[in-house]
């Protein structure tokens, strides 16, 4: 196991001056690429002395007696002065323009004028742009290893050369392996057991892309040492510059990449303490990079960005890419294991008045938590890790001007919401949501700490019936200001799979033998809600087979249902008829947004004011089923 | 005249709404392109339970027993534990993992072994990653007008995804208007007088390209008002979704566009006060963005950039791209007008710990202006322009990390400097360079007040015969401490045309009727060495024709003899070399470089000595002819 930064020297070191091809282009397409060696200007720009401005040509020595109180006519029938246009060439024997505005003529329109009067004198070269001023042929343009950005293209064409030499794009072949892949074309009708579809290509080859290098994505290689052998063999035959394996690099049976490339070259580093991206291989094979890369999304991803990206950069000249960073105050206690860096995809945004970043799901097999996350915590090797309110780097995933617009959302999750994120997105100026789901009761607990614009909750409270209003009173109460709006009202229902095989008719079928059960974290409006009917019905926890199996969100549970791992769970219309269960009615629930009081006129709140309240959202919400949007931005209670 | 926010304002909104164009593409090639709709999952994924970690499949109910001082042994040949690697679907009957390092079998090797020994239970769905638990099928990945990065692709791709609605690319058609105009190809052979290449649509195209349009050049029409409006006519008729004319929009009698826009639709904004870019039209035709955009390169590059290259962004569902901004302290007075705002090209670096930015010339004509900058200063309309030493906000042209690695080099101009530049590119690291010639006193005053790594110079003190010492010490004495090192020597002579028609032999030559003579700016070196050698020859400066005719640069003065605007001028022979010129030597003079004592040791300098004190620098700077570098290096004096 190497420390990444030392797995960085050693990766780089090796490659190092070992790729330096140059191919000859068209000046014109040659933005973005690097030089591969000085450029020196061909012709001269402008190429002839010319007028920098619309006026007359004259020769200065000859108006040097004008002024206010003595003008000077110039004659324009015999050529002492003369028309001329911005970037017309000066007459041979003029050497000053004089401005149109400080011209008058004998006709004022100009057309047959013959006398030119002037009210000041010219000095030599006013107002003439002279030949070389710009470039003089020759002239070194631009040196080795220069980055062209679309001005310098000008340049270039301004200066006659036509084609630039300029370092080649490194040709990058990934090879997916594993026996459990299919692609994406074979999933169409539904995925076999067992098997999953091949994604990690489609991401890195964009990756690889970005960095400016030209890529191939082979067929799935079964996990067969010969066959990966072979494929890795053909790559580099076919004049690979980078072969990347992805991914077959863990510790696992079916892992031959340390094999296969420790045979055919040598391996520089196995194992490196990153979380995600540890189990990568860095190797070399004829001088050409061969790595292993990890097959969880979010390893693949990182480790690529950290080792591949760059070295894709460099084999062209770039430098490496730097995301920018921004400091922010950490949400939430992040513990980390001391020895590793840990890679921490967040979610920032600017609540009252400070940036917070709050973290996503930790799982690297979880591809989501990266779409979902717009900044990044590195914790290092050295720190066990961050506290909340702690001030921390984050480096962004996103522009900075769209973390600014980001409405963190913090709570219970409700489809609306997505139906609310696609609008802001719609809407003018746009605005971004970031969401993390952690329950009501965490959403209620994160605006009490300022850390969120908004928290969805449907706390029922057993005592009053009531919902949401005794939780947050209880919560916010002397600590944080806030304002409790309603967004909808849903059904939530039992989940049964199609026909309900289990004839499951109310609360009490929960209690049965032969049931069972999918329930929600605790914590959650649902799991209240479960545990109110419960004991409404007399039933106790233990007698529910399946009480103790939690998940996250209505459509896990509904995952849940469908694939027979369970035979009920509570949950709403819409997640049933998306997954194409059935559904029975148990109760209708308030779903209210709890706003933090110095958020509740903010842009963002007033942006998502403008959604909840239009008649658009409202049909849009009801016609996922189960639910009212009727009093749908309805202030509840002040705390 | 328009103010720029007005003129944005205004341009921005009449196109709100109006390119909503949308097409289906493959999620594979949708990285960087912005979803025109909500795009929900069709597959969930993981699409079955699979093992999170290799290791052993248990049902954990079955392991609740172990213990460290009860080991339980699990039973494989019955299969009541299975091996089991990372991504494998789980066992039906299992619903936990146990990792392989806490497992003890007992064959150790593993095949063969029938029992599995364990020393701690496992807790329901351990290292098991569910069905469903990254992406379940029906919900919402990403909402309209998302902009799709590589980690959205992999989500698409293992969502099952297989194409995706997104915004279309703008069409762009640039119409290089200008009698004058000549294409590139057409200036093989060189460039007819009065010619002039066209540049700028292979500039505004690669722009317009970074900005994601799709970008059609059509070829040069002439100044006539029925070819611009039959031009115009014909990009609307093919579906273009924007039509930049360029140039012809300043207020010259070559200047149609504002006729053709007025006449085919309606002129929203006519001149702007900003500088450069004032002469642009922003037009409205038929629905689409028809825009006369200024000749000058810069101001081209400028309004593109201010109009154009933000509306084929929003066009797309892109935000505009905002430049990064650094705070530098100004190393100079910038006067500027008030009520227009000004664009500065400067150079930026970090001098003694200090970001210190300085201007490039400003001639709008002069795209080298552009390419020689690695940042911008704006100076609102509501300034009188910025003082020296002032701390300002510049904008980035370059990424911060090239800026922190760029050397400032002020003073003189000498060829070495450009290989000196060419050599830091390659040396590793890799380091930038920028320059303005202000000549040998400005780089020497730059020093003194701390706005340069280093100062070329050449000043030969006429009392002492001697170079720079004297110079430097009567500068910067008391004020700053600094090295002079020696770079080259070089030889110093006429240049005249080829054959040497005037037959100029020596300085006394000058002073005949028939000879023009082209000079150097007051303060260079140059100037300074002929001052000398006219009054050591007895001649004073009024006797010669041309005196004050100064160029800036060796090549400018070359360029003026080639041209035929002078029959002599001083310079080295490089340039005279370079441009082909005969060449009569006068003397041979000491070029070095000025060093301010805080810089000497730091990497900055280092690398450079590093360079010059090769053989390799040495041998490319003899090879230049008339120079020597046999002292290149050496310490001169300590100030």
């Amino acid at each position: 196991m190497t420390g990444l930064e030392e797995a960085r020297r050693i990766f780089f070191r090796a490659f190092q001056g070992r790729f330096t091809g140059s191919e000859e282009i068209e000046s014109r397409a040659a933005a973005g690429r690097v030089t591969s060696g000085p450029v020196f200007a061909r012709l001269s720009s402008p190429a002839f002395h010319a007028a920098a401005m619309d006026g007359i040509a004259v020769r200065a020595e000859e108006t040097f007696s004008a002024s206010d109180i003595n003008p000077l006519a110039l004659d324009l029938s015999s050529g002492q002065a003369e028309f001329i246009n911005t970037g017309q060439p000066m007459p041979q024997d003029k050497n000053a323009v004089i401005m149109i505005e400080n011209v008058s003529l004998d006709r004022p329109e100009g057309q047959g004028a013959t006398r030119a009067i002037i009210r000041a004198p010219a000095f030599p070269w006013q107002h003439v742009r002279k030949i070389g001023e710009d470039i003089v042929a020759t002239e070194l343009l631009f040196p080795s290893h220069h980055l062209l950005t679309a001005a310098d293209v000008g340049a270039l064409i301004a200066a006659g050369v036509e084609r630039v030499a300029v370092r080649k794009r490194p040709r990058v072949v990934i090879i997916p392996t594993g026996s459990e892949l299919i692609t994406l074309e074979e999933a169409a009708e539904g995925i076999p057991p067992g098997k999953t579809i091949e994604s990690n290509s489609a991401m890195l080859a964009a990756m690889a892309g970005q960095a400016g290098a030209e890529v191939e994505v082979l067929p799935i290689v079964p996990d067969e040492y010969e066959m990966i052998r072979a494929a890795v063999i053909d790559a580099l035959d076919s004049g690979a510059d980078m072969v990347v394996l992805n991914a077959g690099s863990s510790a696992g049976s079916a892992d031959y990449t340390v094999r296969v490339i420790g045979d055919l070259g040598s391996v520089l580093v196995h194992g490196i303490t990153i979380m995600p991206g540890k189990p990568t291989v860095l190797g070399l094979v004829e001088g050409v990079a061969v790595v292993g890369n990890p097959g969880y999304p979010v390893s693949a991803l990182i480790s690529f960005e950290q080792f591949l990206a760059p070295l894709i950069r460099k084999m062209q000249g770039l430098d490496e890419e730097v995301r920018p960073r921004l400091k922010a105050v950490c949400g939430r206690n992040l513990p980390s294991k001391a020895g590793i860096e840990e890679f921490r995809r967040m979610i920032t945004g600017r609540v009252g008045g400070q940036l917070v970043a709050l973290p996503v799901k930790k799982g690297a097999g979880a591809i989501t938590t990266m779409t979902r996350a717009n900044s990044m915590l590195r914790i290092p090797a050295s720190s066990e890790g961050v506290s909340a309110g702690q001030v921390i780097e984050i480096e962004l995933l996103r522009p900075e001007s769209q973390i600014e617009k980001t409405i963190l959302c913090i709570g219970s999750h409700d489809l609306s919401l997505d139906l609310i994120h696609d609008f802001l997105r719609r809407s003018v100026p746009a605005w971004y949501m970031a969401a993390t789901h952690v329950g009501s009761l965490g959403g209620i607990v994160a605006v009490r700490d300022g850390l969120c614009h908004v928290a969805g909750t449907h706390l029922l409270d057993p005592e009053t019936g009531q919902y949401n209003v005794g939780y947050i009173e209880r919560y916010l109460k002397g600590k944080m200001q806030a304002r409790l709006y309603t967004l909808v009202y849903r059904e939530q229902g039992f989940m049964v799979r199609p026909g309900n095989p289990k004839e499951i008719r109310s609360i009490s079928d929960l209690a049965r033998e032969d049931v069972t059960f999918v329930n929600r974290q605790a914590g959650s409006g649902t799991r209240v809600l479960l545990d109110h009917e419960l004991k409404r019905a007399g039933i106790s926890p233990s007698e529910v087979t399946g009480y103790e199996n939690e998940e996250y969100t209505h459509m896990a549970v509904a995952v849940s249902v469908l694939s027979g791992k369970a035979d009920a769970g509570l949950g709403i219309l819409a997640a049933a008829r998306a997954l194409g269960l059935d559904f029975i009615p148990v109760a209708e629930e308030r779903y209210d947004l709890l706003i933090p009081e110095q958020e509740a006129e903010s842009p963002a709140i007033e942006a998502l004011f403008q959604i909840i309240t239009s008649s658009g959202f409202r049909s849009r919400v009801e016609a996922l089923g189960g639910y009212s949007a009727k009093d749908a931005g309805r202030l509840v209670a002040k705390v």
